[in-house]
């Protein structure tokens, strides 16, 4: 069998993330068992739900234990199949982790069409990030023709489809991202029609002065402060869709949110989500996205880093936001 | 005409309110124009939200400015009429506000029918606190039974109708108040299952202890730090009724809410409403809330103080929680 590398938890990081909370391992890939395929990884996803994992605190799903590998979505090649519906060659998308190499139950494995779609957009915009912001955005923001969106983490994987799924709704998209490279990427290479800089800080004025008619609907990926501010220009009967707080991973402190009175007076509607609550409507979601990228009406941006050695890099940088567009570990 | 006698604005509390934040005026009631009608009210309504008018913060309705006639809606009796639809001798309530007589269009008059409930009913489980319960727990908390609602200012006019209702849904239904006389009351009296003094200081401890299943509704009538523990004690899938927040109109700084993290691991649903939004439902309303009361499922108590004089001190003394039940003036 050949050589598979797997990065472990190595401990619980504190607050921020250092590259010795993993521990990188070596053993011989597993050989597949009956039902079982094993699936060479070419891509590996790296995504902010991911820091929720590794904390201790209690989260949506159960956390990975120290000595176990890292979770997480790769893409890649059927190497070898006791499973019916797979056969070596054929493109999946698998839960594998963070390693090279992933023997799982065939029940686990999604097959995927490459014909008119690069592979590793199966991690992105055609993956969980894109039916995310599919499912967040249609089912509670439901914006109307006319109505501004906002979006948070705007450059990211989650935060690009967002906004541009608001514009094909006729509604005006604004982003907020980190610098000016990546406000002027959301605005002229996505098409939203404006993007602030919260490292300018300015938040609340520029906000204010990029949404003229208040806010209808903000999608939120980072939380604390961000989603403060948000709350004082949210307009009546508006909706806040909570999706991510990557902002707030790392505080030893959590912020405290000081204008919640707004969701009272203006009867604001604030939903957390998770997107494995819509697993039964995903094929629904898939189709929309595809369609989208195919008639070049979903734009898409990836921020790779090559070698399985340098996954706890690049999610060290994920975290923060050093990445422009969707990060991904290429594995071979 | 009859002396009239109206509580005036006279300044906006800096924090708490105090008795000479007002000024009472005596003048002659104006006599009824074409399509008005002259109201003696015999009954005023003191309720939360009443602080939040007379606040320069921004609200959900236009504020009470300097020098105008305090909001409220009053109970009474028709004494000269110009509009076809009522007649002297007519029980109606009404919006005229803190006084003894209302000259207002008919348009404005609700007419009651006071032959088999007591007339300051209508102010209070069968007015707008009523529906507010009917509305905020029927819509937004949505409880299925066997589910658990709690409910702050359990034992005011809307939180003891919010948790009759759960009861009524099958649901159990735990209160929060403020020292063991309500308490009991609230269990007693009114059938909740359980009653959490918030002034023993465990309030996390005993709601825990007291909602075994955890909470599935939450229904909001404080805001603040109580908002903040429940926000911990919160289900997978469970909904926050954002309906007052009492607790925070005195607070020269917001307080910061630290456990809004619940909201997207738990996909909570937080939405506000103000019952005016129901306005075309309210009869739904009125009905099924008036079918309980004359079945005796519905509960209620009132704290009385008497005289328009004391308007001001009623008012303060419900903002500091000193009512025991639905808080009116008895005007005559």
């Amino acid at each position: 069998m050949p050589q598979n590398k797997a990065w472990t938890l190595a401990s619980f990081p504190a607050t921020a993330v250092r590259e010795d909370d993993f521990k990188l391992i070596e053993s011989p890939a597993a050989a597949p068992r009956e039902g079982e395929v094993l699936v060479k990884n070419l891509w590996l996803s790296l995504d902010p739900y991911m820091r929720g994992r590794i904390s201790q605190q209690k989260s949506y799903a159960k956390g990975v234990e120290i000595g176990e590998v890292m979770t997480g979505e790769t893409a890649g090649e059927v190497l070898q199949s006791k499973h019916a519906k797979f056969a070596p060659g054929d493109k999946v998308t698998t839960p594998s982790g963070w390693q090279l190499y992933g023997c799982l139950k065939g029940e686990l494995l999604t097959k995927v069409d490459v014909t008119r779609v690069p592979l590793s957009y199966f991690l992105g915009c055609l993956g969980m990030p894109g039916r995310t912001a599919y499912f967040g955005l249609r089912d509670i923001g439901a914006p109307k023709a006319g109505e501004t969106v906002v979006v948070s983490a705007a450059s990211g994987a989650v935060g690009s489809v967002v906004g541009q799924l608001a514009r094909a709704a006729a509604c005006r998209a604004v982003g907020i991202a980190g610098g000016r490279a990546k406000c002027d990427y959301v605005v002229q290479e996505l098409g939203f029609d404006a993007c602030i800089d919260y490292k300018a800080g300015n938040l609340h004025r520029d906000l204010k002065e990029a949404c003229p008619k208040g806010v209808d609907v903000y999608f939120d990926n980072v939380g604390g402060e961000t989603l403060d501010t948000l709350l004082r220009l949210m307009n009546t009967f508006s909706r806040i869709v909570v999706c991510g707080r990557i902002s707030t991973f790392d505080q030893a402190e959590p912020y405290g949110l000081k204008n919640s009175g707004s969701i009272l007076v203006n009867r604001i509607k604030v939903q957390g989500m998770i997107v494995f609550d819509w697993l039964e409507r995903y094929p629904e979601a898939n189709k929309a996205l595809l369609d989208l990228v195919i008639a070049g009406k979903l734009r898409y941006r990836e921020s790779v880093i090559e070698g399985i050695e340098n996954a706890p890099k690049g999610f060290i940088g994920l975290l923060k936001g050093e990445n422009f567009g969707k990060q991904l570990v290429k594995l071979a």
